[in-house]
């Protein structure tokens, strides 16, 4: 099937229209699919309705109004209670499950769906609700490559859908490592907004400089993530005692304007740990190997 | 003086040709700059003349070869041991400081080079040396408005010239803030990088989505900079209490893997912080009042 014919055929119900099914039901249409949405509170519904999506009287009519089922609950039992009596009728169709879990749930209901003829896809919204339907909004998927090679099209209404691999767990996995990811940025950003408080400097002044300066950080994960998978971390970018001097002088810095130092403190507990497992002529990406080792290099 | 005369009149001196200071003067070069470079150790130069800088017999000789005089040493004790017997051909030009260094040192060298009748810049390269030259290679600025703007154009040739304001001590400030910024950043990464990894997903493939995650997560940057202006936190992001709960999860999944739980544990603690503080409700943003309080809110 031609991705053109997909999309003039598909239509997709959306289950569960909390703070992100709604968003997700309105991406839908706006992308001009036909939308079938059922929520346990039905006037939660009404506003969708009233944008041209079909409603189901239940969940399990919304279930058989399309081939593609987006179910969007606060947690893995709720889905499994609410699709656990309908079950059959899922026989045939692709569940893709957008409900945030742990890769151990992906990996039960993957093989519960499978038991009942239908195809799994796990996913998980990385950029919150507000970006929703706009292109730079990351999902992403895992489960059946089949499945979402079927139904990418109509996935991308919701803006940048990525398929991870077959392993319905990657999707969780990420979203937990992209989490993390997330807010070491986040408390980097608000330590070094507290220590330019400090001197008079406005968040917004030095938000405006730090997010011209973030593309650059970015370019370094990429080139960092290449060393990490060759195991050889030349010191082009710095080597870990170099950055380790620094990181102290912001410790020191950090102390003597009043604003904690946590932030600078963990990292040059990382580094040290580095320096200590003899990374400290190496670039400061050897850091992952004391990282993923848990206590220190060995 | 229009930017195209100025253009046309410039020559630059660059003093120190370091691993930093070589590209510096390539930069310029390349833009078209009568170069003049001294460096102590003669032969550092030959290439550089080989482009078609002119070489300067001593430091002196240096200073007084251009307006525009760029000083890039590895700390400001060797700036000044250097200058300090040639201070009095300072009069008239435009001393740039693109040393590392701290806030006191570039206030001091400040006064000192007004003292002699010249005008000072302090600078931070941000963007290591590989993108010297280039758009995207961040130098922050401060000191003299007047003489960042009679010379913005020849600094431009350095990549992204940005002028921080009058107070010298900016950029080594915004320098030390940025430098914590990006390693939280890093830091989060290395371990998103070590727990994706003990599931067996390559580096270069979790860089691949998460470099493009990174633009979102600089956007909330740029919002919660304006809450923090604000003091008003908004959970539109999700509140304290539920990425609490979702660190959590974090830290326990690391513990799972075998990976070191650092850096989860420190966001965590912040987490916990403000939720002490009476946060719990708030936006994450407001995580930056227990930082810049340092022992949590009063
Ligand atoms: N909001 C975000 O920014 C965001 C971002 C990324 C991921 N997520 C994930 O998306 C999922 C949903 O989050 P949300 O923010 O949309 O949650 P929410 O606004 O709290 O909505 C929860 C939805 O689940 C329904 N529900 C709860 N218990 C139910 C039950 N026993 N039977 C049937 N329906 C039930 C609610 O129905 P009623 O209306 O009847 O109560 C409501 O539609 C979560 O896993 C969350 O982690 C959310
Ligand atoms: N490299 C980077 O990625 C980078 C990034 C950002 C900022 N920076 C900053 O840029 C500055 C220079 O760093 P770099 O990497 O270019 O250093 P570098 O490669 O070690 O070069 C140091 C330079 O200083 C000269 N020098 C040292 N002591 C001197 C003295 N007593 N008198 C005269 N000249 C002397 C050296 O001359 P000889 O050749 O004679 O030894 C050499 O040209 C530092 O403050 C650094 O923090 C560097």
């Amino acid at each position: 099937m031609s991705e053109n014919e997909n999309h003039e055929r598909s239509t997709v119900s959306v289950i569960g229209l909390g703070q992100m099914g709604t968003r997700l039901a309105q991406a839908f249409l706006a992308a001009g699919y036909q939308t079938t949405v059922w929520n346990r509170t039905a006037e939660k519904a009404d506003a969708l309705v009233a944008q041209g999506a079909v409603r189901a009287a239940t969940a399990a009519e919304a279930v058989a109004g399309s081939t593609l089922v987006v179910v969007c609950l606060p947690n893995y039992e709720t889905v499994q209670g609410l699709l656990g009596p309908v079950a059959e009728s899922l026989r045939g169709r692709v569940l893709v499950n957008l409900t945030s879990g742990t890769t151990e749930a992906a990996g039960r209901m993957a093989d519960w769906v499978a038991g009942h003829g239908a195809e799994y896809l796990d996913g998980a919204a990385m950029s919150g609700t507000r970006l929703v339907g706009r292109p730079e909004a990351l999902f992403v998927f895992s489960g059946s490559p089949e499945a979402f090679t079927a139904h990418r099209v109509v996935l991308a209404s919701l803006g940048n859908a990525v398929h991870l691999g077959a392993d319905p767990a990657l999707a969780p996995l990420y979203d937990t490592a992209l989490f993390g990811l997330a807010w070491g940025a986040l408390a980097g950003f608000y330590h070094a907004v507290a220590l330019v408080g400090a001197e008079g400097v406005d968040p917004t002044a030095f938000a405006a400089v730090a997010t011209g300066h973030m593309p650059f950080v970015t370019s370094l994960m990429a080139d960092h993530a290449r060393q990490i998978e060759d195991g050889r971390y030349p010191n082009d970018d710095g080597t870990v005692e170099v950055h380790a001097a620094a990181m102290e002088h912001l410790v020191d810095t950090s102390e003597a304007q009043g604003v904690s130092t946590d932030v600078p403190e963990l990292v040059k507990a990382l580094l040290d740990r580095a320096r200590a497992a003899g990374y400290g002529a190496d670039g400061i990406a050897s850091v992952v190997e004391t990282i993923r080792k848990g206590e220190g290099h060995v």
